[in-house]
C-alpha cells in the first residue's frame, strides 16, 4: 500500500470542523493524485485541472467519486491515515468518470456512480485484505470490477443505458495494418496516453497531468513520458491500428506500469530499470489480449493490464534479489 | 466454515452400524439446511419437504447428491465434526437439482449426478485449504465450478444433453424495461427467490423454506425475506424484466447474502445491518453482471453472484473495527 | 515445487565458462524434461529426439524457448538450483512449440517467442512467489496464461498472424455423436495423448516420451499410459468426436494429471492411486469445459485442464491425511 506522508501532509487528528472539512479536501485532492500512485494533494489539484480542461462534467465527477468513496471508507472506520493519503479515493474517482464515459449521462447514472464509489471501497477493503499476505497494493482493481460490474448489469437493467463507447470501446478490430502512423500520430499519441489514464483523450490535458506529476516527483514524470512512448512504438511495430495509436489507447496502461515499476516500487538501480522497461513492452500485449478477450462481453480492458502487468511483476520481485522494494508500499 | 453445534445435534462417535447410520442420516440433513448456511436437521428436513411440494424428483436428486458427496468426504477420511456439520454436504445437493434441471434428466446424467457430487467434495478441501489463510468459508462456490462445467462440457461430449433452459438461463436480454410490475409480481417474487434458492420456482416451496429458516433462526429467516424484497425492488427500479422479477430470479442470490451478512458472519449491531443491506443491495447488479457475462459462454449464474458478494464483504470486514465476526466461522 | 536432484545431476557452482556452458546445456534439458515433471536430462533429451521425429523446427523452438527463460532466470538472480532444476525452463519451451504451432512463423513470431519465452519466466516467479503460501508447484500455469495472451493479441497486432488452427483448436463442436471409434482410433489416441503434450500429433513422438519417461521412472510411465487410456474410454464413453479422441485430444491433460498426482506428488498407496484415477476422470470434463469455454475467445485450452485439476486436488489433499506429499516438492 503506498502511505507516503510527504511534507504538504497536514497530520491525521481530531480538531474543529473546519481543520477536520479540510482534512477532508486534502484527502480528496490526495485520492485524485494516487490515481497516477502520487500522494500529493497539488499533485491531485493538477490533475483535476487538467480534466476540467477537457469537460467540466468529468471534473465534478472525478471529485464526487473520490469525495464519495473516502467517505464511505470514514463511515466504516477505516484506519484515518490510509483515507487521508488518498488510498481509499482513487477507485471511487476513476468509477464516476467511467460510468459518466461508457453509460448515458443521466440522473440515475449519477446514482449509480455514488452507489459505485460506495461499494467500490468495500472492494478495496476486500482486496487489501486479501493481499496483505504478499504485502502487495490493490491498484486500481476496485475500479475495474466495481465498473465492470455495471456495465454487464445494462444487458439486464433496462433503465441503465450504454452510450455507443462501451461495445469495443473505440478500439477497431484489425487483423491488418491499418492507416499510417505520422509524426503527429506519435506527438498526439505520447500526451494523449497520459490523458486516457483519465479517459480524456486531449493533448493539453496529458500535458497538464504530466505536470502534475512533475510536480510530485521528477522520476515518475520521466517515467509516464517513457511509458507513453514505449507503448506507441511496440504497438507500431507490432501493426496496430493508427487511430487507436493516435488515440493513446495503448498508452495509458504503460504509463501507470511505467510510474508503478520505474518510480515508485522499486528503488531506481540498473536492474530495475530493465525490468520495469520489460515490464512497459509487454504491457501493449496484455492491453490488446485483455481488450479482445473482453470485446465478447462489451466490456473495455481500463486499466485492468496495469494491474495485471504490475501484480505479476511485483509477486516475482521476491525470488528477484537485485530488487529493492522501496519501504512505502511494505507497511 | 460454520461449525454451529446445535443443541439438537448428536455427538460424533464411533457406535454401533445403526447409530453410524442414523448419523449419516443427520449429516445429510444438516447438509440440506446448509445451503442456507443452517446447521440444522428439522431446517433440512423441511427444505426437502418444500422440495418435494414442488417435484418429487428434485427432492431425490437432493437426497442422492448430498449423501454421495458427504460419504465421498468420509471415505476420504475429512474431519468427521465436519461432516456431520452438512459442511460436505451442501455442494453434492446443490449440483445433483441443478444437473437434472439443465441436462436431460437421463441415466447418464444421474451417473454424472453422482460424480460431480463425489467431485465437489475435492473442490470444497481444496477451497476450504485455499480460504484456511483468511478464514473465509467456501459458501458455495465447488457447487458453482463443478456445475459450470458439466454444463460447459455438453459442447464436446455427444452424449450429455442440454435442456432448453441452459443458455440464457431463462432471462431475457432487455434494452428496454420489459412487461408491468404488479402487486402479484411482488408477492409470488418474494417467495419465489426464497424458492429459486433450490432452482424451484414455486410459491408453497419458498413459504415451506421460511419454515424452515425459522425453526433454526428468527434472524435469518427475517434477512431472506428482506433479501427478497430488497433485491425485488432494486430491479423493479432499475427495470429488469418483469417476468424475471416474478420468477425470483434476481432474488435468491438476495436472499443468501442477506442471510449470511445479515444473520450469520456478523454479530448484529447497527452497523453490521447497513452493510449487510449494502451487499443486498449489490446483489442484484452483481446477478445481472455475472449472468450477462456468462450467457456467451451458455452457462447461467448459479449462485457465484451470492458468492462473490459475501467473499468480499467478508474479507472486507477486517478493515472495519465496527463489525465483528461471529465465533462459528473463524474456526 | 520439484526440486528432485537425481544422481545424474551435477552440481551447482562456478567454475569455468566451460563447466558453466556444460551447466546451461544440462538445465535446458531437465527442462524439457519437467515439461513431463521429470527432473532427468536424459529424459529431457529423448523428448527432444521425440519431436525431432515429427518437426526438427519444433525441436529447435523447443530448446530456444527453454534456454531463454533459463538464461532469463539467471540473469534476474533466481536461485540456481532451482534453475539448474529446470524450473524455469519448461515453460519457455511449451511457449515456444504453442507460438510456432498456432501464429504463423515468420521472423516476428520467433521474436516473440524469444520475448514470451523471457516473460514467462517473471509470470513463473510470481505464481511460485504467489502459491509459496500453500506450497503449491505452479505447473504450466506460465505457459497458459503467456500464450494465450499472444494469441488473443492477434486481434490487435495487424502484424501478428495466426494460423487457421487457432480459432477451435482443431475440436469439432458437437451435440451429437460424431465418427465411430475402432481399435486403430484407441491405439493412435493413446500415445498420440501423449505425444500432445508438445503439441505432436505422431505417433512415434508418443512413443519416444513414453520411453524418456520410462528412463526417469517407471511409475511415470505406466502412469502416462494409464492417464492417456482413461482419457480415452472416459470422451467414447461421453460421445466426444472420433477425431478429437484420435488425435489426442483428450488425452494430454490427463497423462500430465496422472504422471503429477500418479507419480510424482503423493506417496503411492490405495488411497492415492483411487484419488489420482478420480482425477484423471474428471480431466476430460474438465478439458472439454475449458475447451468449450474459451472457444467464444478463439482461444484453446492448452494444458488449463492439468493446472486446475492438479491444483484442485493438491489444494484438497491437505484435508486428506491418507494422501502423503512428497518431500520433492513441500521445499
Amino acid at each position: 500500500m503506498i502511505v507516503q506522508f510527504t511534507s504538504t501532509g497536514l497530520s491525521v487528528e481530531e480538531g474543529g470542523w473546519f481543520h477536520r472539512l479540510l482534512g477532508f479536501f486534502d484527502s480528496v485532492l490526495r485520492g485524485v493524485g494516487q490515481v497516477m500512485l502520487q500522494n500529493n494533494s497539488y499533485t491531485g489539484l493538477l490533475f483535476l485541472l487538467g480534466i476540467c480542461c477537457n469537460s467540466l462534467l468529468f471534473g465534478a465527477a472525478v471529485a464526487l467519486g473520490t469525495a464519495v468513496s473516502s467517505a464511505t471508507a470514514i463511515l466504516l472506520g477505516v484506519d484515518r491515515r490510509l483515507v487521508r493519503a488518498g488510498m481509499f479515493g482513487f477507485n471511487g474517482g476513476l468509477i464516476a468518470i467511467a460510468l459518466l464515459f461508457f453509460l448515458q449521462p443521466d440522473a440515475l447514472t449519477w446514482i449509480c456512480v455514488m452507489f459505485a464509489a460506495a461499494c467500490s471501497t468495500v472492494v478495496m477493503a476486500a482486496l487489501v485484505s486479501l493481499l496483505d499476505v504478499w504485502k502487495i497494493p490493490a491498484l486500481t482493481a476496485p475500479f475495474v470490477f466495481t465498473s465492470s460490474c455495471f456495465f454487464l448489469a445494462t444487458a439486464r437493467f433496462g433503465r441503465l443505458q450504454s452510450t455507443h463507447l462501451l461495445p469495443t470501446a473505440g478500439l477497431p478490430h484489425g487483423t491488418t495494418v491499418e492507416g499510417i502512423v505520422t509524426a503527429s500520430t506519435l506527438t498526439e499519441g505520447l500526451f494523449n496516453g497520459i490523458a486516457q489514464v483519465f479517459f480524456q483523450e486531449n493533448l493539453i490535458s496529458g500535458v497538464v497531468f504530466a505536470a502534475g506529476l512533475l510536480i510530485a516527483s521528477r522520476v515518475a514524470c520521466a517515467a509516464a513520458l517513457a511509458g507513453s512512448l514505449v507503448a506507441l512504438l511496440v504497438a507500431w511495430g507490432m501493426g496496430a491500428a493508427e487511430p487507436a495509436i493516435r488515440a493513446g489507447a495503448f498508452g495509458f496502461n504503460s504509463v501507470l506500469v511505467a510510474i508503478a515499476l520505474g518510480g515508485v516500487f522499486f528503488a531506481l538501480n540498473r536492474v530495475s530499470i530493465v525490468y520495469a522497461l520489460l515490464a512497459t513492452i509487454a504491457t501493449p500485449f496484455i492491453f490488446s489480449a485483455v481488450s479482445a478477450g473482453l470485446e465478447p462481453l462489451g466490456v473495455p480492458a481500463l486499466t485492468l493490464p496495469f494491474v495485471l502487468v504490475t501484480w505479476v511483476f511485483l509477486f516475482a520481485s521476491k525470488l528477484f534479489p537485485e530488487l529493492h522494494a522501496m519501504q512505502t508500499w511494505k507497511t
